[in-house]
């Protein structure tokens, strides 16, 4: 029997949930995981290359490339409140031992890693999308060369997370956004409107804390923040899973419906970030800034629970 | 048995909706029409005038005054493929034969009317928000001196009807709509997420045409450009009923429900006119342009079949 395997880059800011995706991603055997590039977000770029050497140490994974990402930070706004300053949880974890990241950068990575497998790399952007913005400048052809990119951005229909209007990723970086948004690439994009309906509950923390997997034992450290954040934010006992369900969307895109149409985002004012989706539901008299921009996939509904499940099984147990 | 009427003024960019609103307000025994203001939008404003004089002649109600507003235009999106180049569906009315506006501006009108019945007056408000600033810029207390401000206004959770962001009124005078939804006036906001559900159907348009009352048969004669409109950009037979059902929000407010929350206002950018309405579900890290401003009501569900049965019974009877 031979299966292929989707090819996926992980795209990240490490970050608590991130930690639990790039996890999921290594206990999913639909899963060959090509490598990680990092951006700034949940915290500095410098920080999430060093989170993410960590994290592929503590569970034994070194064999995956990391290629450190863009440090362009106009107006950084870290989420040391979401994630901790360290990004995981305020744990003090010790430098990586040994591993170091590529020598290439993020958005060389990405254009290599597209170049080598023409139509079968799958990109899960978990932070900004200043590198894969990049990787469009590198490589006009870049759009086209990638399989797919799955973007966790955007607040479609529903009130942003950094203000009422933008959501954090986009936020981060929405000129960068805008021209991923409206490349050409095949795109699907999930939005909080999505991922604040997939919850990890009181009950899954706790089975995440009596499973003896090293996963489940590592992320049981570090979710103590992410829940106090949410309680305090939100009003919630439980915690959103952006990143993970992110992932799923990619590994399993069964899981959530989709519409098609146009993102367009602004990019500056006090909406500055906003992602505005033409759902093409109405002509319009006049030409827009959405008018003849290729369509994008944008997940409309979610199994939630089988979502969860789905992490839930991959984390509790062991390779 | 006593019953206070509400005092009630118009301000109005007639547009064929607008003239059904006005004629509802004319027929409900609820309401007392202290005058109409005009304003662009859907015409530019020296028609608007026209066209309010006319309306009221039409129907021998040259008792109520008509206030002249702003001009202020800077790029103006006249909708003539929507309510014909005239307004009211080319059907190339006489001018009015004896009315006259006031010698008084719209902005002076309302803030005169605040001040003869404080707290009492309910502004309609069907077009751009620009007459409403003005009156705010001429007496800062007006937002505390008028009693409520319905507002035909914003797309809430919705793509606009201008571009995807943009609603039309809003898009008209962006900057005033920011001034009026932070002004602290008892404001109650209708969007196209309302009004697209309110739909009068080819059913009833036959019902008006049979209808001997003076209202139903002035528009049945306007009704037809705007019918052909609706097919051609929403796909849909039967019109949308903006005007009169904010107008019916003003006369009977328990057909809608309503969340309280703080609604900002995109003034440039592709967003440009965009209403982002913060529902503080969310505790935000830090502050933002929503911040401390004041609140107002939004509309999020409505009773469309009662609306609607609501403005047929006052249309298709007479005085």
């Amino acid at each position: 029997m031979t299966t292929t395997k989707k090819k996926l880059v992980i795209d990240t800011d490490p970050g608590i949930d991130d930690a639990m995706a790039i996890f999921v991603a290594l206990r999913s055997p639909e899963v060959e995981l090509l490598g990680l590039t990092t951006i700034f977000g949940n915290v500095y770029t410098t920080l999430a290359t060093r989170n993410a050497l960590h994290l592929l140490e503590a569970v034994g994974r070194t064999d995956i490339p990391v290629a450190e990402g863009s440090h362009k930070a106009t107006k950084l706004r870290i989420a040391s409140f979401v994630h901790g300053s360290d990004g995981l949880g305020n744990q003090n974890f010790p430098p990586p031992t040994g591993k170091k990241p590529l020598d290439q950068s993020a958005a060389a990575f990405l254009v290599e890693q597209a170049n080598l497998y023409p139509g079968q790399v799958t990109v899960v952007a978990l932070g900004p999308l200043t590198n894969l913005a990049l990787a469009i400048e590198l490589d006009p052809s870049f759009p086209k060369k990638i399989g797919q990119i799955v973007i966790l951005g955007g607040a479609y229909s529903v009130n942003g997370n950094v203000n009422p209007a933008a959501e954090a990723n986009i936020f981060g970086d929405p000129d960068a956004a805008d021209i991923v948004f409206t490349s050409g690439a095949d795109i699907l994009a999930v939005g909080i409107n999505i991922t604040h309906q997939v919850v990890l509950s009181d009950a899954d923390r706790e089975k995440l804390e009596q499973s003896d997997s090293k996963y489940a034992r590592y992320l049981s450290k570090i979710l103590g923040l992410y829940y106090d954040y949410h309680k305090d934010a939100y009003f919630i006992k439980g915690v959103y899973l952006h990143d993970p369900a992110t992932l799923i969307a990619a590994v399993d895109p069964s899981l959530m419906t989709y519409t098609e149409g146009v993102v367009r985002v602004q990019t500056d004012g006090i909406t500055k970030g906003l992602t505005v989706f033409d759902t093409t539901k109405k002509r319009y008299g006049e030409i827009t800034a959405w008018t003849g921009k290729p369509t994008v996939k944008v997940a409309v509904t979610v199994d939630a629970p089988a979502v969860v499940e789905m992490i839930m099984q991959r984390l509790t147990t062991d390779d």
